[in-house]
């Protein structure tokens, strides 16, 4: 299997648009202390030439262009990506289907409440004789047809921020369901899981991920609290569906015991300071065993046994 | 006034994600008979300081990154774009609001028929609270505030793509009214033109720009029927609501005679060979008084005029 991490960053991208945080001046300085990133995607294939996209981002357009696996192979019109599986219906995670639009066949894989936000408005765009919409249950194993099956599980986490009520006592946080889900890229018995978005640690959680061959692993903030204490924002990570590498609730600790040949974070906002080479959370968080993903991050696990 | 040209691409940009014609193989090999373009949009400013920018391309994060001009100038949140104008719905003049999300006040400038596409749905993601959507009448001038009005006015055009029937007989092309229109930049009596996509030349647009300093226009084919000489659409570009630079009825010949002091190409589409620096289509459309526009030209016309 290889894998391929498109964009490691998480909504926004490193450096994001608005945003002058202490990482945002280093990415728009091009200063070696941290790479820029584009959002969080990972590009999966067995045989290296069929690839399906788990995320299609805003970037989606870069991130093709920055990766020769992803390049058309063949005039006038072809693509390697053979099929897309959007894990939530966030921005981050759909609005790169707007970039795939006109002439080229592909599957767009989705729980019905994510598929949802992918139809109407501008997405009809897609080209609905030739882009094949294919709504999946939780827990349903998909055959993609490439090799692998891939499998969506309900993680804790929330509705799109552009589906929240604005009154916030009405926004349920931490609901497991349809609206995020963690993927299962099975191969045989050998398993893989990308799951950008989880807002905690859950028993059953740590039981799925026993014996897993790499995890993707949702790296949003080091701390909880960091865009608040930033003055970025007045949002915890929990808050946004996510969770911190560090604590006692963390995600470092709470993957500790679990038997996990490589983990890695992506989906990295751009407030973490383990984003810079330099800094000790790297360190902290590479001492306990994780990579910080980077964007063109490639692992073949055929070479990987060899 | 101060003009950058962010993208100078039609929809989709160059290379396209799932073509391989001759100019995308060339950009995606990095070959020097040509360079890489984002999607089209220009951004506008009178103080190098506040900008306005034309279309809101899915490039957008890409485009502010690659020109300091619109890179956040202190920290924690800003931007230098304090505005943006949408000429038409189509996903290359839209999507790129989806990335000016989150905590920074902008506004929003389009036809009501066009502000009706940029509503509901993902689009709920821009913030109620901070972006300020301004419905323009055609041929109302808007004062920026930023020492200059732009005024939208019709140009023959079409709906968007994903708009159409797909009863191809009901789809009314070359169309005057709000789906489409040309932009007029006006610092005093000095008037300067962005007009994305134009179906044909009339008498009545040819009037207008008599004048003008400058005219960023439609070059998105080089002949109207190239794309289907070159298997990359059953289209012509009168079709897709675009001019041809070429011809009888092309955009070089049909203003020829009328006084403009720049005049220069954006919206170039993939397969026009005028992309190509070593081309005759490029000597011949240059020696016609036209520059092929690229992304980051800057025109400063106060050094112009010094």
């Amino acid at each position: 299997m290889q894998f391929l991490i498109l964009g490691s960053a998480a909504g926004g991208g490193l450096p994001q648009w608005n945003c002058l945080c202490e990482n945002c001046r280093l990415a728009y300085r091009r200063d070696g202390r941290l790479t820029a990133r584009t959002q969080c995607s990972v590009a999966v294939s067995a045989d290296g030439e069929n690839w399906v996209v788990l995320s299609a981002t805003p970037d989606l357009r870069q991130q093709i262009i920055s990766n020769p696996e992803l390049h058309p192979k063949c005039a006038p019109r072809h693509s390697p990506i053979k099929a897309v599986f959007a894990p939530n219906g966030d921005i981050d995670n759909i609005a790169g289907l707007l970039v795939m639009r006109e002439m080229q066949p592909f599957a767009l894989f989705a729980t019905r409440s994510v598929m949802a936000h992918t139809e109407g408005g501008v997405f009809g765009v897609l080209n609905a004789d030739l882009v094949q919409r294919r709504p999946i249950a939780l827990d349903e194993s998909v055959d993609t047809g490439l090799g692998f099956t891939i499998t969506a599980f309900a993680t804790p986490g929330k509705i799109p921020l552009y589906m929240e009520s604005r009154n916030e006592a009405e926004i349920e946080l931490g609901a497991e369901g349809e609206s995020t889900v963690g993927l299962e890229i099975r191969d045989g018995d050998r398993r893989f899981y990308y799951i950008p978005s989880c807002a905690r640690m859950t028993d059953a959680l740590r039981k799925r991920l026993e014996g897993a061959e790499i995890l993707f692993f949702d790296g949003t903030t080091f701390e909880d609290d960091e865009m608040i204490r930033q003055g970025l924002s007045p949002k915890t990570a929990w808050r946004m569906g996510h969770m911190a590498m560090n604590g006692e609730r963390g995600s470092v600790r709470t993957l500790a015991d679990v038997d996990i040949g490589q983990r890695i974070f992506v989906h990295i906002n751009n407030s973490n300071p383990a984003l810079r080479h330099d800094s000790a959370e790297r360190r902290q968080v590479e001492a306990a065993g994780w990579r910080i993903g980077h964007d063109g991050l490639r692992i073949d696990t055929a070479e990987a046994r060899s």
